[in-house]
């Protein structure tokens, strides 16, 4: 099966690129890129000299639907809204890597994201992607919202225990961090060298995209209102999120208890690893991979929960989690061409 | 007047070294290093070639006491506690970088340092050298325990607010991230340069020395039994903390009030700098320095204050504060020989 | 088939079980370590977590060589000497990361290495395994010396201009840089984080163990006597290689010219790029991979040639090499499993 | 006496400034940025925050020399040449950082700089600021060009061994490495984190602008005409410049004969500090200082030099040495306020 991308020469394009090529059932269809039309792909990654020698394309959504079985977009927010109505009309299935049908309201999506939202009508048929959890309605799916970076490692480390009785819902608090590849390629003073390097910075404070997206989730499989505090920070390095997060539960449990909860809940599910007790996962250690591995501690003087969580962003935050949604919407299985071996060191 | 420094070849040594060198009112004057005693200075520590060749000596409480007139201990914790009562009864005055004198009980420190703890008619003695708060006591103090690096970051950071009655005393988290030189310059895997590049890493849920630390502090300064969750984190570069600590407010409060409140609060303290409604200190912004800034920001949705404090682990958070509270002791302005421009980039 | 790592714990063995478990006809057979015999590997490498669970084996070489096809020693040079003529008594292949047997003679091993060499039979025996130059030789190895990380870069950058008759033999300098993890995983000053990050450091100028190695394969490859300059730097990073080599030419030569000859000589080589005129390789633009890039600079106001040489130095210069000379031994074809898409960013 | 910078919020404006306000006898007066103009320095460097807060202006040659002693210009290579001649009309000293009056000939800078160069007769007038070498002329100029980082380190490590008779000076090959921040605060790819992170680069072979104005000052000091090789390559790390430079012996020396005849050359120069036979500088060991280190290694068996030197590229590279001949210029005592220890780690 021939898969398209577009987004050009973004870091999520150029790992979805990497993965498509090594999966054993698609092929790279269409590269596309507006502003880079008629350029080998490998002009502006030398990585690929002799690997992608192929010209970028222009956006035609006619031609992307007849050549390619599936077309994945790692546009930036404000641009897929427009370019998935076009492709869906021509019939081809889109996994789109960014916010724009993340949120089920317009009003939502305008607040967070000071821009127009895409149609509700596509709203409504976008299937969100968190593979571990909503797996079944994404081989459904002609239309996949994929998550966001920091949603997809707080939600798969908070819904195990907020879908029980045993939390205070007004106690989450999610402090993030991040390495740089999160804010992608483009030029800017906070993606310089000389800034960032030996440097450790808090943004967005209260106003990060990601938090109605997080909230929405999380009130869905807990069943009750949530309103959660997220900090992001910016973390001297190239991949990896960690998301440390503290719960107050509503009655004593020991690290084992809660332990064994995330243990069966994730029984089944091949790129968690919920780490035995006593040991707290490091983002270099599922680097290049799609893992989330999750730490857990229980510090019984003030009865908070600790969790960590840990993704490769541009793996299970962003392409690697979209190609397991491409291996469950074609009923392969879902580790399908995921080599799932972290790079270390 | 002379300041002797023992702790031979670690950070926190060669730190104080830089600083006293560059004093007005300071002279180097015994180096102590049991185990390299013979040694010049600069055979460890190459950068100072041609500026401290003098050789290392073998730890000696009289002569130290005669020929210096501030000892300043940057040895590990446990062996501080044994070397001050020698040198306090040669009468000398010391400044301990070291936990050794921090707590106030045999207890708490035997329960969290894991060995036995300094007498408690040292610790009876021993000022705890928080400079912004505590400068009267310092100014006549014999034995400073110079704070912990973890410890001067929270505390100058939940001070100003734990004074009020604004607070859930219940509530406070901090996510404490340091970078790698606060580890020492002994060798572990966990300093290792391949284990910790491109990584982060969470570590001693729970556990932290620097707990009962903060409580002790903040305990004193509010009133009210406190127990907070804090967790660090180690961060791939060499200097720098930021805590990110979240409050619950019992009422509203803008940003500004909240601003005010801690502008007033720091009004003349010069190595504070609380900065302006919308704006974050990032680490780096401090490096070199002995500044600790100060960002506050209160998230409405939740009522919750998040405070962010940034030092120079190596200058507020060791050496530059041992310095301030030295001279604070003698009587000089406090920010003599302090050089404070941060480097930058 | 079933392969063998010896080496624990080092760099090298935990990039050769990964390159093993995603190879089409490896399998892991047993893993050794004495001093952590016992242990599962994956408490030595959690990044392993439910991947490699198995535990670590004493060294048997009946056993190894009884339930495995071919054994990797990637152990530290004075260790392979010993081991390897127990293992294939026992009958059972041996490819060698070590230096222990790339060296012809026991008295360069000596004077480069300062221990004993390995028996002269064993080297007698030893194939050494530059794999684009001795690809036949290596199809009939029982035993083969896998190339040191800086004599890989080198060689093969070197080798297409050395075999003509258009160098000055006396001129070559080789002025090499390194990321840090070719120094290994044990602990020294000189690996330890902050000693390392934002620092550049000359090592070992005239006393590298590769130097022999180096100049070894130039005069086989030349005919003639070769004496070259070797000086290696460590680069704050944690894999790649670059070798920025200096070569007089007899006569002026295009780069063109220069490039076509290069081209031609690796036309059939699959981990050879040679990059374009004007373009210029980068260690980051084979990380992950087995490539060997190799870019090349006709300085026309000074007629010397200028090539530039990267590698990943785990893999191409380790590791990746290792199971490229696997494939060689085994008649298969020599990329296979080794899938090669560096990892960017 | 005021200094004024121009040059608003580079890299090297911002180091300058910090150096004017901790030296003695120098104030900041004027800073200029005209793209910048009304802003407050501290919003483009928060680290400044409290300490320089006054207002950015436009360039006014006028009142630039009525209200400064001095004018330190750490503009772009191109700028410089328009305004020096509008000060210099005014009385006012200048201190130029740029490439502009460095080269001795119109064509050469049009050669290399690829733009109009400045008039012949400010080319005639500037004065090269290689401090050690040239502190008499220095001390009668009006207007200075500053050196370039990467002359400054290649020059100060070659003039000894030029200006004797031992050295065949065709031989000279200059191996540089560079941090990030030589290039700058603007914004490029090639300064992006996430391209530069884990990476390095070779730039500009053949074609660095640097490589006349190394020739030049050799060929002066030497009285021969020297074409050199040069190549730069981009290090992950802020600051620091290494050239490892390698020349060809004419006759049998030992390295401590080497040694013996740099340190008599650099006797009196606090800046230049030559290395022990046996040890070789690293970046970090003059990071944040005004050093020029100098190690030394010859190679028996190749009878060629190597010569390794390290400097801070912002200090001894850019606004040290720029304050080093501002001192030099005035009469003051030439380490004048350039607080000299390095910062390490």
């Amino acid at each position: 099966m021939k898969a398209a991308v577009i987004g050009g020469t973004g870091y999520g394009a150029v790992e979805l690129i990497r993965l498509i090529k090594i999966h054993p059932h698609l092929k790279i269809g269409t590269v596309v890129s507006n502003s880079q039309a008629g350029n080998s792909f490998s002009e502006a990654y030398p990585h690929l000299t002799g690997i992608l020698e192929q010209p970028l394309e222009k956006f035609d959504p006619k031609t992307l639907a007849e050549q390619n079985d599936v077309v994945f977009l790692a546009t930036p927010s404000g641009v897929s809204s427009r370019l998935v109505p076009e492709l869906m009309e021509e019939g081809v299935r889109c996994i789109d890597l960014s916010g724009d049908f993340r949120l089920k309201t317009e009003e939502q999506y305008e607040f967070w994201y000071k821009h127009p939202s895409a149609d509700r009508a596509y709203l409504n048929q976008a299937i969100y992607g968190l593979s571990e959890i909503y797996a079944e309605k994404i081989s459904d799916a002609r239309l996949i919202a994929n998550p966001g970076c920091y949603p997809t490692a707080t939600n798969l480390g908070l819904i195990p225990i907020i879908r029980t009785n045993l939390v205070d819902f007004e106690s989450i608090i999610i402090d993030a961090k991040s390495g740089v590849s999160g804010a992608g390629r483009g030029l800017s003073l906070t993606s310089h060298y000389v800034e960032i390097n030996e440097n450790l910075k808090a943004y967005k404070l209260g106003k990060h995209q990601h938090i109605p997206e997080i909230e929405q989730v999380l009130e869905e499989e807990s069943g009750h209102p949530i309103t959660v505090s997220f900090t992001t920070h910016l973390v001297p390095m190239t991949r990896g999120i960690m998301c440390t997060m503290y719960v107050n539960l509503k009655r004593n449990l020991s690290t084992l208890e809660v332990y064994e909860l995330y243990k069966k809940f994730y029984k089944n599910k091949p790129f968690v690893r919920v780490r035995p007790v006593g040991t707290i996962p490091a983002t270099k250690e599922v680097w290049g991979s799609n893992y989330c591995d999750i730490g857990l501690h229980v510090d019984e003087r003030t009865n908070r929960l600790t969790i960590i969580s840990v993704i490769d962003n541009l793996m299970k935050g962003a392409s690697g989690q979209a190609i397991q949604n491409a291996n469950l919407m074609f009923g392969w299985d879902e580790s399908t061409g995921l080599i799932n071996i972290p790079m270390y060191p």
